[in-house]
């Protein structure tokens, strides 16, 4: 590929949307969404889409819309080697379309939930993309920082450790790393509300544990874990933070 | 201190800039900047500061600036009880400034480098303000999410854990916490490079380590550690990265 055909490609813009409000969007992706002409988003199928929701209303009425719809979400385990298997030709074909179109001259705006380079999923497309098309990546406030900013607390002062951990680890990692860190953040709770109540009882720091659930939305709740009952569910966006306890002057 | 009281009163808006470009300000942030009529912002003595540099050209004609100018900065360490005697009041003369602005009416925008909660000078006057004058935070794309985004690669992938370190701390801490995480950020850097390249070193992942100097910025760099010449001397924006290597369908 020349230098030359670049200059007459569109650019597949992963534009991060941050953790649920819109003025949280950037100015930069703010400025992308509006002007799109192309958009692309992930979403479970018979759902209309998270960040798809989170754009209500600031889209182009001409806009053509492409939704991504997963073929498994949680009925497969992560560790079944059939979920790589029906995720790849997914991704595979996803990022085969946003390449034509930018083959063809178009920019297309694909919707990322938070950052997308943080544990997001427009990085399955975007290492597909890179090399064949132009791409170019639009940071955003984290999912983490708009449930840290709700605490209404600092996360982490001075020298503090901050450790970012996903509840699908098993719980003796899970329990060792908290223990081990001054300040955690742990994401993808769902089904593993338990083990994460269990593990951080282990770490001793379960008294320190606040979850919050649909940061910076309508939505918003903040509540110390262990005044959470243990048969609540936790909604797809609820984070759990511990606060480090560094150095203040 | 009655709700009354409250209604009559300002607020301090602690402001994140995020990492350095002014269109990846959230739109909240773009419009509480451009509206303010008070902005405090910390710096250096004898230096313009970063936030307030950031934001240049985006004040109103008629602002009413207070920079808060640190009496130590690096001259004495950390460790040294001097360091928190000098800081204390400091921090408590800005915040009574602060308070008095918001007591008497007025809205006082404080200018913040990256997301304010996360390792962010303005939990010094949050912890001051709180519960006597009205206190609201934006969050901001931190500056790991600059970073991680300049290198062009997605910083964690699947389950892999993310451990964020200060290059302040003693480097056998540093050593064992780097070889035990996925992905690493590495901030804080400045004279305690030649200390962190040795961490990476006994860790395993000096191979692997990215420098992003001035992320977001005109003069950004992106570099692997080991291409940089020993005394090549550390800006004080600059951030080492190491990428996660986990589970990619």
């Amino acid at each position: 590929m020349t230098k030359l055909d670049l200059a007459t490609m569109g650019t597949v813009h992963g534009v991060g949307l941050g953790p649920g409000a819109q003025d949280l969007l950037s100015v930069r992706a703010d400025r992308l969404v509006r002007g799109a002409r192309h958009v692309a988003f992930f979403r479970k199928a018979g759902r209309p889409g998270q960040a798809r929701t989170l754009v209500e209303g600031m889209l182009a009425a001409d806009v053509i819309e492409y939704p991504m719809e997963y073929p498994v979400t949680t009925e497969i385990a992560l560790s079944d080697p059939g979920y790589n298997a029906a995720l790849s030709p997914f991704y595979e074909t996803a990022a085969a379309h946003l390449a034509d179109l930018a083959r063809a001259g178009h920019d297309v705006v694909v919707l990322c939930e938070g950052d997308p380079f943080f544990y997001g999923s427009f990085m399955h497309l975007h290492t597909r993309l890179l090399g064949h098309v132009p791409v170019q990546v639009v940071p955003a406030i984290t999912g983490m920082s708009g449930a840290w900013t709700a605490t209404d607390r600092p996360i982490t002062w001075g020298d503090d450790v901050l450790c970012v951990l996903m509840a699908t680890l098993p719980e003796p990692e899970l329990a060792r790393r908290m223990a081990d860190a001054d300040a955690l953040v742990i994401m993808k709770i769902g089904r593993n509300m338990p083990k994460v109540r269990r593990a951080l009882e282990q770490a001793g720091k379960l008294a320190r544990a606040i979850v919050v659930e649909f940061a910076a939305m309508p939505g918003q709740t903040v509540t110390p874990l262990v005044d959470l009952s243990p048969d609540h569910p936790a909604p797809y966006f609820s984070i759990v933070v511990v606060h480090g306890q560094g150095r203040r002057p």
